[in-house]
């Protein structure tokens, strides 16, 4: 309904003049995703979102994203079909370079990259600035400038006139241009400028436009603004900017980020920046897991790609887990009790009639109705997921009530399934008495020295290493490996000791691992929960250990994981089940 | 100037009609505050606050309190001075009686006790409905009762008549003036019933004023509207309820509950409800936290206890504790990087005018101003926190230069000092040539195994132990112990083995230990960032250690925090600088 071709998108905006810039953009191959299938802002009451997690959001405190991470955050924000990725800072190290000559690998389906940067130095030519070559240099299709609008700002941070800040907003975008990029300004202070000199603010919006660019963006960079004020400032940037579609990027410093950005679209914005989660300096950018399906649900106008909203609750949980944060159990939409009833009067009503309690259906956003008090939410979760095993399983059927008391029970003591695939389909064949053991470990140890005894080398003087002895039908081997840790270490001894039995486990490699302190208040003694993901060629396993001890956790993992594989495998060659 | 007599507030509102109930209420003792020095709402501008977290507080997920806890919650948000507390539910438990039996003990400065309960049942009179007689029971002098304004609840929820709601309403306030109560009404679910039947959810709040109700609080109860569309609402509300004043309660389902409530203070609201720190079923209640400071540093209105809004920090962490969660860091205003800044560029225009990125001055809410370390973060930063350490250093500095380009350097490693206060500083010591070796660690091997080799247990199989060997000014000392988990056991060996050199290590204990995988594709070869965090009675301080080993990473961690604790002991007892 709200996929457009591009062609559609420009007869449906009346607005050709932009057609040159979104068509002939030269850089298709770097991060640029196909017109098909992309729905853009202000066609038919869409409203395009551009997540800036790997900008905005890398500056918040403990968020720190590798060339790796960025990538996964990447790939799980096209999969929930933002319009834009915005990454990079002016300037920016090898990371973000890094980054950006490796979206290609990516192979977006309805994101594109966009790369972010300032306007030309004072006093510069635009086509002689270092950070603008650099911005070109990144080789998106498409590049976001931030500009001063807040008079305060040029005078006191700039030290410019406001006539050359109107410069440096002109002549930037028209060298972005010339140059073949599609551009998208950021106001930066918008509505702190608006406040202080409407006029000016406006005339930055005004210059922005005349330049070219494709979108301008009212930034309220400090957080402090009120959604309707924020609404009067937009209604006058509209009459400004002539045309050009206008977005807005909030900050969550008075606590109402969301609601700026939609009474900002209600007041006339059809582009929306944000970060998925929250992250953001100070407390925050504007969470688009809020915004997005207050727009799509509430506002009813389309954002992402068709029936993706539905996902949003998992595609949240691959960022927070890149991330490695946890999703508030509160957060709206997406957090696990944002549909979850304690009050025994109000869980009695949703039973009456869900609407009377609950401003929206949760299964929307791929969320689910919890109530505290009761497992009835529960139950048919996890018989939900026994089914995929085993599809004679119901709610009623009395392994789920088994695997209901375990689950608590091992829950209780740090243990989550949620992430852990893997683990969880092994304790479920337990449960079922379809479980067969393949090997023990009889006994294991694990060494970290310091200095290391007799190994040569200047970079690191520590030295790990592990010897495991397994047993396999009555017969024993032991084998024995080193690693850079303790649980490498540990990794090489056991799958070397059982690869005389089972080959295969050659095919299997592991490609993350996780820690989490559970209870962080008994600080080194705390439990820790170790995740391991695993895979071969065909397929993406995790598995989960918990322990006061790292080690033995890891150990626990790595044991899931190694049957997780043998079973698969055997599953798969001889079609029988084990 | 904001604190009124009750006399005074009663000739500012002109509205004689309220004289009796505000001053004739018979139950002065029970919770009653003084009438001298508590802001009224409506008088001047001023907006009244009743926090909730005793009652809707508590149907959050994890929030669960003892008397003891509700007594030192009432008596935290006194000294914060919101104008009503509100516990108990209807037909509350024994919890709550005993409750209200002991606010007596409070001796409250600023706030009242306010008892919650719901409008009588269907077909009953109101002075034999047995809700309403535990109501009184609680001996409050203000009472809120909520009662329906959906006419799909009436319907469907209720199974009543339109007019029986009505009728309820109407009978169960009169009943509680006749018993001389100050009635505050919730009307519930208003604004869903104002979408669905406007008409019928203002003759609601009409009822509510004719019987005499002194507040008359509209609810988002499923935390659904948008603070817009509220605001329209409000202002058909404010007609029908004949100049009784009107109050805000609302959830945080679309993330808006703060905006809501300042639409609706705009609008014309002049009381509003929610929790200190956002507490709620579902997704939460308003957080007063976030809507007081709105309302006094930008709305500049009055709201809580004069002078009081510089105690928002520390009361708001009193509560938290309390509760026993944490208050997240990016929480708006309290949050502890709330006014914290990464960026480079921001940074720099921090220092050159703080209005320029700052939208409040975070003194006012007793909070302060944080650099974070980061790889995007800049010299001024650096030299900032540096000048804590060695006054004398500016952003010019040699010094500075030296520590940015290590600090680059350990970045690009996978090191992170934005947490590591303690870590940051030995670095600086090192790089200010002010740093003396306190001892090194000439050898140490941690062994983890299974099974335990000669322990006796049934609950683990598993056995950790270390041995640490230290030099300290050219003696040696060796030392063993065992633990639940390789490093704690690393920690226990080296603390032993030091402290026969430097005593004072026994104060200091370890109170959280994090880890991070950095680069998760190497899976259990990447690097493991490990940070702890240590106390002792005077201070806390954080270090930081990086290695593909977590043994490792682990020890340096804990060198740091040994090293820390000696050097600021030493610093302290001396009155030298080492």
């Amino acid at each position: 309904m709200y996929f457009l071709t591009a062609a559609q998108y420009l007869d449906a905006r009346g607005a050709k003049k932009y057609t040159f810039a979104i068509m002939g953009a030269q850089n298709r191959n770097a991060g640029g995703a196909p017109d098909e299938g992309v729905p853009h802002g202000g066609a038919q009451g869409a409203v395009e979102i551009l997540d800036t997690t790997l900008r905005d959001g890398a500056q918040g405190a403990g968020v720190s994203f590798s060339v790796h991470d960025m990538l996964a955050v990447a790939r799980a924000l096209d999969e929930l079909g933002v319009r834009w990725i915005e990454a990079g800072n002016p300037g920016g190290g090898a990371k973000d370079m890094e980054f950006f000559a490796r979206t290609g690998e990516l192979k977006l389906k309805h994101a594109e990259i966009a790369a972010f940067g300032s306007t030309r130095r004072k006093g510069a030519a635009a086509a002689d600035d270092e950070l603008l070559r650099n911005l070109l240099a990144a080789g998106t299709r498409t590049v976001v400038v931030f500009g001063k609008s807040w008079d305060l700002h040029v005078a006191e941070v700039l030290h410019a006139s406001l006539d050359e800040n109107l410069a440096m907003i002109g002549d930037t975008i028209e060298f972005l241009k010339k140059n073949g990029r599609i551009v998208i300004f950021d106001a930066e202070h918008f509505f702190d400028g608006y406040a202080a000199n409407a006029d000016y603010a406006l005339s930055c919006v005004r210059a922005a436009a005349a330049a070219g660019a494709e979108r301008i963006v009212l930034c309220d960079t400090n957080g402090g603004v009120f959604p309707d004020d924020a609404a009067l400032a937009v209604k006058a940037a509209l009459a400004a900017a002539s045309g050009v579609p206008l977005g807005i990027h909030a900050h969550n410093d008075c606590g109402m980020a969301a609601a700026t950005s939609i009474l900002a679209v209600k007041a006339g914005c059809s582009h929306v920046q944000g970060t998925l989660l929250g992250f953001g300096e100070r407390c925050g950018n504007a969470a688009l897991s809020e915004i997005i399906p207050n727009i799509e649900l509430k506002l009813r106008r389309p954002c992402v790609a068709g029936g993706k909203l539905e996902h949003l609750f998992s595609i949240a949980r691959t960022v927070a887990e890149i991330a490695n944060v946890s999703i508030p159990d509160t957060m709206p939409y997406i957090g696990a009790a944002a549909f979850s009833h304690k009050a025994g009067m109000h869980a009695d009503g949703i039973l009456k009639t869900s609407r009377s309690f609950e401003h929206i259906d949760p299964h929307a956003v791929g969320n689910s109705r919890r109530f505290l008090m009761s497992e009835i939410g529960g139950r048919s979760a996890i018989a939900e997921r026994v089914k995929k095993i085993e599809p004679s399983i119901t709610k009623d059927s009395p392994v789920t009530t088994a695997l209901i008391a375990r689950l608590k029970r091992l829950e209780a003591e740090g243990w989550q399934f949620e992430g852990a695939d893997g683990s969880f389909e092994i304790m479920v064949r337990r449960e079922l008495g379809k479980y067969r053991s393949l090997f023990t470990i009889a006994a294991y140890r694990v060494t970290s020295e310091h200095p290391a005894g007799g190994r040569d080398t200047a970079l690191s003087s520590n030295y790990c290493h592990a010897w495991v002895k397994v047993q396999v039908d009555g017969k024993q081997e032991i084998a024995a490996a080193e690693g850079d840790g303790p649980v490498n270490a540990l990794d090489g001894a056991l799958r070397r000791a059982l690869q005389r039995f089972y080959p295969q486990l050659e095919q299997a490699r592991l490609t993350d691992y996780k820690v989490r302190v559970i209870d962080g208040k008994d600080a080194t003694a705390a439990k820790v929960r170790v995740l391991i993901e695993s895979t071969d060629s065909i397929q993406t396993w995790t598995t989960v250990g918990v322990s006061t001890d790292i080690i033995d956790a890891s150990h626990i993992a790595l044991v899931d994981a190694m049957e997780y594989k043998i079973i698969a495998d055997i599953e798969r060659r001889f079609k029988v089940y084990l």
